[in-house]
């Protein structure tokens, strides 16, 4: 039985808040469940030295988690002067995943950096930063364009990603924080909305994991990307 | 003119959110206009080693600001691998100023982390961030009590801490942005629910100020401050 | 065509050292091909502070590349005062894969770490460094069998991992350089000698991919890592 | 009764050496008794980026203390790797302070950086230092007009720093090391010659302290600083 | 009696391998009986900043150690942030003694960098590396002029290094670590092929040294350097 | 000719003063010409972990220079964070001269740590720290004993150091700053009072040198310490 009873295949409620703060180009309050994840999309008009003079755009992104979004107290990374590999890791994936979303030819000479910014943890922290960071970006996107900045929407297909697992024997999606403790084997996939694949990271924390556990994981994951993606159309089709 | 015609004495709108999230001990939104600060209070049965075997206990706090809580993004203190002069300035003046409202002896061994995390900054991030934590850090002594750590509470009374400045030749209140950006005289204020005061910080960022301006400013910090810890203690009386 | 015109599933010429250098408990050159990477695994009798009093061992990694081990200098990250995102992104893969493969409990209260250093790089260091990395592991835990500080091999199986991909529309076994840039999808497999995987991460690099070439890069990999134990296999059997 | 029966409103020997070192353009070792504090002003033509094109020069200042300039020997803050809080607090103060004793228009593109670095410590560093940097300052905006480099002298007034503070019960000026210990309210006050102050800090070290106690540290601080910068006048009226 | 009953003039087995990486201008595995170092001599045609229109060339070096290319496992530099003092020092000397061989005007407008990795540690690596970064150097120079970007070959004469020392009141060459460790007096003597010498770094480890010490050693190190710099011309004898 | 007609076997003017600074057991200002530094030696009751429980002493130094004592001026360590290998490789060749000089078991179980801060730089400055340094652990020492702390005195001989090179052809002794950036060969030598050698540091900076050069300049060293450690005693035998 999983907590609140949920069903195996079942996502926790999920909210997405746009305009959450008021400076950003794009800034969404994403909720899956408990975690709560600030995504805030900022528009640079320059590229990194690496593309000067390339012709496209650049998407990059950086995660952090406020001390106490967690359990017990986290050190401060800024304190102690180094990014831990976990977000080093994990903001990679996040600018990763959001720059096969896009058409970076299309962009033009822009920089999208989007802060991923945990504000409270239950689990499931980077998937639901992908799913938020992809509003922000739309909203952002679409800023450049109500400034004519931007003639076409360089986005090519709303992404989303969801954490599925196995947790005592059983397949289930959508981990919340206990479930994640406990889980066998950890995956995290990135789906764009035509069902295919950016990214996928299963891990064995305990015994391996075979073919059809695989195979099953990926069928859990694609029926929860399918309703995040609803969600985020439905939180983009509000007025701004 | 102050925006949106404000009087020379008045405060912005004052909100604490207590509770805003599910971890620390103490959790409270404090908003100062569109200045939105997270202060979480984390309590440890332990104290720093410079205290060991003192029998006291210790208040410190820490100070961050989302990149892109600003006008414009600012660079993660996190990536960069130091925090600034600035930020380390803030936040030894919040753990000071906590210092100085509670008897760490009364306290026992146990330190309180207070983070300060700014959301959202419109001016005067530092005052409302005590403001605001020191509401969360009475949350985080009553859950010590509630818990039986503790007999009585140490806390001597609430603090709370404003801005005021010349601003065009004016004395005014609790700055926003735009007018701390101009002010020739900048001060900030830090007091005591007895009228006296923990800490008094001006600066002249363009002409000296003389003493009958000083004395000016001081008179608009006592009133403010008294409207500050007015709806801290609104905000503690409502059940949590 | 691939070069050297070699087959869809073929893997490079695979070759394993062991007894490399002098010191360590077990030193391995690992070679696909032309990338080499020497895996150096030191034996220390304690443990890491979070497992003090916990009855077990633990397995960790650190990987490095040499300055001029690829095609134009890299920064040596010891002078630039940090490990990059991507080497810790490497050396905890690496580490997490090692721990799948050993019963820690029966490992007792050792550390083991693997130095996973590339000599010459010419793709696919990380999985080449996975499938030395076992093989000094071995000998590392039969040096302390042999010194009397183990009783039973804590070793469950064999672990080999390997790099697949899409290139020009094919999927293909054993990337090398020049196929890994210019490859779509992008996939690393780390998988144990009963054919159960221990860690799968797909990565688009280009366009997103369908859950047919997943499937067909998984059948890919499964062949390549079979050959891997078999090479590793085959040098465990020589006397040291 | 104070050390050496020293009256409330006295300063300790006040001492201006002008020309300390052989290379800086202006050199100063002042002394507020045991306090020692080498002030070097360094002129560079040009500004810093943020100023690049302005037509303004910059003011800027840092500050040390040599590892047993103090009671027991304090890590080398070189070999820990990064300035503390306090070291990074204090230099700024110091850079602000004189900034607001220049018209940096009037400078053109100069940056003149003063090292303030502490020989010996007894209290009032910081107070010192700013003393002491004002001097060095005015030298070597002589250098600059002597050298052709710079008709007008920007300086526009002199200014003074001095340490005033709450010592069982007594107010009292200039402080020294046992008495800053055991001050219950400590307060710098930087002014410049014509009396408005340029800088007010004030702490409660243990009890708050009165609107009555501030206005009789600010009488104490004018008292003083008119001594000092008579001081540092009759130091500048002898021949370099 | 030395280890392998060695004449107290005798030097270990030498051995210079060239190309022994695919990648570098110039790679040479120098091997000084167990101790083993990879010199990676990479060229780039540009000079640091502070060379810049001056129409010369530069060669610079770093050095490390593989964690485990000593007895017992090393931190490693990279992951602890900082290259320690002896490696900086080891580094220096290196690039001073390798552009005491050069003439810089008539290398032109390059960079020569070489890496020396210690892979095996048994004595001496700090000269092994000069000796074998000499020959990468030759390699990488001849690339230059192959490549018909330099017309004259700028290395004006071989140079090679030794260690000597007095172990056990006996003075001999070419120490192994255990000698090393039980030396009185280490001295290292980088000299060029006239004879001549470009440093000298004698220390006393444990008593003092008299000058008919030194002389003694320094005999032993002029005999030594002449069979290694036999030794690099054979190995540069070789066709590549 | 020399600067100032000093002949080539001249040391510029000596000065060592001790008791320059109130805090540290033994504190010394020494002066070698232009060149002054600032020698504070700080007693500790206790070892680095590396010596626990092995009955001996440890004797440890730290050099900087302020950023103004040198002609332009430099960069803060402090502020750049972190120190660079020429200060460190400064500091590892004073603390191990020191050392040299010290029966460590006869010291016991303290430490002595020596600061020296360049305040004036005019070449020479890390002979002249050794050299002052000495007068000063000598002065940190008799502290010890004076406080009952320690009955025999374990410092085994005075220790100096010089500077000598080849200048325009000819072999000088105490190189100024002008010679020193001139100079075709740099030795640094240090020298117990018993004429034996504890280091020396020959560089070649333009042309190698000769055995025979090698030899005139040990001479000139010789003499050159002699007159050093005669002006060591004579500050010595003043009482304090």
């Amino acid at each position: 039985m999983r907590p609140d009873n949920r069903a195996r295949e079942a996502m926790r409620s999920l909210r997405f808040t746009r305009n959450y703060t008021a400076h950003a180009e794009g800034s969404v309050l994403v909720e899956f469940g408990d975690t709560k994840v600030l995504c805030n999309a900022s528009v640079e008009e320059s590229v990194p030295r690496f593309l000067k003079g390339k012709n496209q755009g650049w998407i990059t992104a950086e995660y952090g988690m406020l001390p106490r979004s967690t359990h017990s107290r986290m050190g401060r990374e800024a304190a102690r002067g180094k990014q831990s590999g976990r977000t080093q890791e994990i903001q990679r994936l996040i600018g990763r995943s959001l720059r096969a979303a896009v058409d970076l030819k299309a962009l033009g000479e822009f920089t999208i950096t989007v802060d991923c910014d945990v504000i409270q943890a239950d689990g499931g922290t980077r998937t639901a930063a992908i799913s938020g960071a992809c509003v922000a970006l739309q909203d952002a996107i679409w800023w450049l364009m109500e400034n004519k900045k931007l003639k076409v929407n360089p986005l090519k297909q709303m992404i989303a990603a969801i954490s599925v697992g196995v947790v005592n024997g059983q397949s289930v999606c959508d981990l919340e924080y206990v479930e994640d403790s406990a889980a066998d084997t950890d995956m995290n996939v990135v789906m764009a909305e035509d069902g295919r694949m950016i990214e996928v990271q299963g891990t064995a924390e305990g015994e391996p994991f075979s073919h059809e556990e695989l195979l099953e994981l990926l069928g859990l994951a694609k029926g929860g990307i399918e309703q995040i993606i609803e969600a985020q159309k439905l939180a983009l089709a509000e007025s701004k």
